[in-house]
């Protein structure tokens, strides 16, 4: 997608050398960074400056390529195979990220040119991301009228994935399209992946939107003022309830409750068929310090973290919650559209 | 209520001079601004030092009252007329600020000792808006049985009226009444008087909470996590539809679902018969800068202000929802109780 007027993805590979957009700097700072290693671009595994599990997936498929292809002479599996473990290690709970890595050091191990080779899978998987994503909002987009206002919750946009994102692109299809549309962003705390990355999305490929408080969701749709609400998923159960960012469910439900359809987009790798419902998806509580501080820009220019709560005061942060499926009017996929129903689900996969 | 130990009000008069807690330093700092006089004690409700509908009424009747007394020799009435009107453009939609002005005004005026009359008017107003509080939270105290854990938004405290507040005067009650609770206090974007205001009142009074970002509440309530809601109000329609700080509505609907009870706390003061239902309540829109940064405390002790948005971007900002009656479980007020019905409601004035 389009940054400063020209197309990038959140990482691609050149050369020997991994290349990132340092996402820790955004929405203040638009730096590249160039990782000439696999242990570089572990690093910026690690340090967050990729994240999202598209991302995550195609950068752990390079590292996976330039820990193979940066042998010089012959190949020591052993080393590749401890290359591999480290990779694994930088983010151990993207499922992902081990998808990526095992299918690379598979098409490796097996050919004849296994450096070649490594390459060229690490590429496909960015590839093959990336059309997911855009199949998913070419899938969407029979859902939007022209003049929809679409509410969103945090960053389910292209910098979590390796171009056009799952809900967001959606609005990229549509907007590219012709259709007049204008974008709600919940401002998603206690991140801020709504008003930080999906507004600086929106803003660069020029599609126009305003960022919201999460408390003004029910409000704007009292009033009539959202067509459609469109999120992305960390992980669909079998019987289709989705696991996404705090305040996603408190959408859902006041979206119900105002009768705007509420679509969950995902390529299908997010669908867990082990998982029978959302009951089974663990729900990660992180830092208070989340809660506690705000990470934005000082007038000098610095990124800096301010105390935004009563001082000594402590804070809960749970960072995922499960919509139950009967909230969600339908699950946009690459492969189409399906009402979240285990029958339907399960089809996609046959 | 208790402030390091101390007992405090919001604004009281002492001598000639009104002091008042400066709320904009809060939660950060606490200060106490002596007005010596008059135009001193409006400019401290021009800057929002003093804030909330309680606390903006007494503030204005001690203003008044120092108009009145603070005359050498003779009143001079066309004076005092002038001054109340000043008094009176401080915040022109506080409608508590009118009746606190009038009532000083009309006792003064009709009695032989002015001066003393208007200072003895000016200070039953606070403790009436004191005790009114207190009863709130007797009224409500009933309802809260040991160990609730008990959901707020915004700051319906008694930084907002001169003693107790409304929503949290139910806490403060249940808390010296030795029943064992957990005030779980949602942080209230735009303008965090949720993780400022309300948590600064409660760890002061020694009350046991949590700040959870807006975001967080349907997910405890969808585990069972939350016993009771109760928030304050700024306007109640005679049928029972409550106008409060934005988000409100969001948490109503999301309580219903969950078969949380969900109560609105306040004064009688603030139900208007003339206004039929939620629908004619104007909704303010604030500024777009409420959004688009956020002030806290810097390393270094300034409270600094900081963007959290990405450059550029517009934001929405209302600063209120309406709730409708058949979501709020019943109205706490000190006289007592209501389901938010008209008739029980009109039956309040009788």
């Amino acid at each position: 997608m389009k940054v400063n007027g020209k197309g990038y993805r959140t990482v691609w590979m050149e050369g020997s050398s991994v290349f990132l957009i340092d996402q820790n700097l955004l929405p203040f700072y638009f730096e590249i960074i160039e990782a000439k290693d696999y242990f570089e671009t572990c690093r910026a595994i690690r340090t967050m400056s990729v994240r999202g599990a598209g991302a995550v997936g195609a950068t752990a498929a390079f590292a996976m390529a330039q820990a193979i292809s940066q042998n010089s002479g012959d190949i020591l599996w052993n080393y590749v195979e401890m290359a591999k473990r480290g990779i694994e290690s930088t983010r151990p709970t993207a499922q992902n990220l081990f998808y990526a890595t095992n299918r690379v050091f598979t098409a490796a191990k097996k050919s004849k040119e296994p450096k070649e080779i490594a390459v060229r899978e690490a590429q496909k998987i960015a590839d093959e991301d990336a059309e997911a994503c855009l199949r998913i909002g070419e899938n969407g987009n029979p859902l939007i009228k022209d003049g929809f206002r679409i509410e969103t919750h945090c960053n389910a946009g292209w910098l979590a994935f390796v171009d056009y994102g799952t809900a967001l692109s959606l609005a990229y299809v549509a907007h590219r399209s012709g259709k007049k549309i204008l974008v709600y962003t919940d401002e998603t705390r206690p991140r801020g992946q709504g008003a930080k990355l999906t507004a600086w999305e929106l803003k660069n490929e020029g599609v126009p939107y305003a960022i919201i408080p999460d408390n003004a969701g029910a409000y704007l749709m009292s009033k009539g003022k959202v067509d459609m609400m469109v999120v992305g998923a960390d992980r669909i159960a079998r019987n289709g309830d989705a696991a996404n960012k705090i305040g996603t469910l408190e959408k859902a439900i006041v979206a119900k409750e105002f009768d705007v359809p509420f679509y969950v987009a995902a390529p299908t790798s997010t669908i867990d068929l082990n998982c029978k419902t959302g009951e089974e998806i663990p729900i990660e509580e992180r830092s208070e310090e989340e809660v506690l501080f705000q990470t934005g820009l000082a007038e000098n220019g610095h990124i800096q973290r301010v105390l935004v709560c009563s001082p000594g005061s402590k804070a809960i942060n749970p960072a995922f919650d499960v919509t139950p499926a009967r909230f969600i009017t339908g699950i946009i996929t690459e492969k189409g559209i399906v009402e979240p129903r285990e029958d339907l689900i399960k089809r996609l996969f046959s």
